[in-house]
């Protein structure tokens, strides 16, 4: 745990759980929260697998089907909220990010670095959540055209971390990522 | 795991799930992601203890305090997502749902079943994201008063399953929980 009274300790230990993620499939970071607002304005949230977290750049990846629904909602509603629990550290990370969806051209490369056995995860047909008749109806040919890259660039960030006392802080990319402390 | 081609069966499992989640805390479904739309429309998720999971009546609850943002976004937008991670099932599971808001006199009776030294999680002085000048500038009363119960009876749940062949369901209160399942 980093020197409590140190804000830019505590954004540094955020950072280092999402790095950290990226590389350890065992991490919490691994499996963030994505929450989104669906077309009709009802909040939507699913696992997604955190594929980048670049602090230089303030930014996360995530890859999915064009067809799911979070890029129907993204679509609507550019914003999302990704929230990771990390138990060993006791600490709750959201990041408040909007979203650009890239296809085609634009993800080849990172498609090409897609070992073959996971491409199944991509392009799902019938596309994913289409009503079938049996549990298995369903094909994963593995086609890029069924791949999506979300870029999300980091607005705010806000950490809340349990201990005997708990401390809650909160950055923003508007004051250049100082942050401050807040009641937990 | 159900049969796999039963639905009800895969129903059965998830509330199972939910209900251990109420009385084991190392249970996954012990801290649902619980999202809501911010009044300014965008999308909040943060983690919640499921207080009770109640599969006759359709209804799970979260207790938290009546000050905080999801309060705040409830009350603009009264719809939320929980979601769930059950690691041993490979079970996600989502429920969307209405939330009502207890408070006061309606609250006395839970409030009164809360041990004392669980009751400081609730009213805390300045209220929670309160910007304060040190980490640990704040106060936890434990007062009844910052005591709120959140009603969420389930309208839809989206069950994903992993495994060899992964599968999806989903059931509606409007169709008398009969399900079908979908591309996963």
């Amino acid at each position: 745990m980093s020197d409590h009274n140190d804000l830019a300790a505590f954004l540094d230990e955020a950072w280092l759980c999402l790095e950290h993620g990226v590389t350890d499939k065992d991490a919490g970071a691994r499996h963030p929260a994505f929450a989104t607002v669906s077309p009709v304005g009802w909040p939507e949230v699913r696992t997604v697998v955190l594929r980048a977290a670049d602090r230089a750049t303030a930014q996360v990846e995530a890859h999915t089907d064009p067809a799911s629904a979070k890029v129907q909602a993204l679509r609507c509603s550019p914003f999302a909220e990704l929230m990771v629990w990390e138990p060993i550290a006791l600490l709750q990370i959201r990041m408040a990010v909007s979203v650009e969806i890239l296809m085609g051209a634009a993800v080849t490369e990172r498609w090409a670095r897609i070992p073959s056995d996971a491409r199944s995860a991509y392009g799902t047909q019938p596309p994913p959540g289409s009503p079938i008749d049996a549990p298995f109806d369903y094909e994963k040919p593995g086609q890029q055209s069924g791949f999506a890259v979300l870029i999300c660039p980091v607005q705010r960030i806000d950490l809340v971390q349990l201990g005997d006392r708990h401390r809650r802080a909160t950055f923003s990319i508007e004051d250049a990522w100082q942050g401050n402390w807040c009641a937990p």
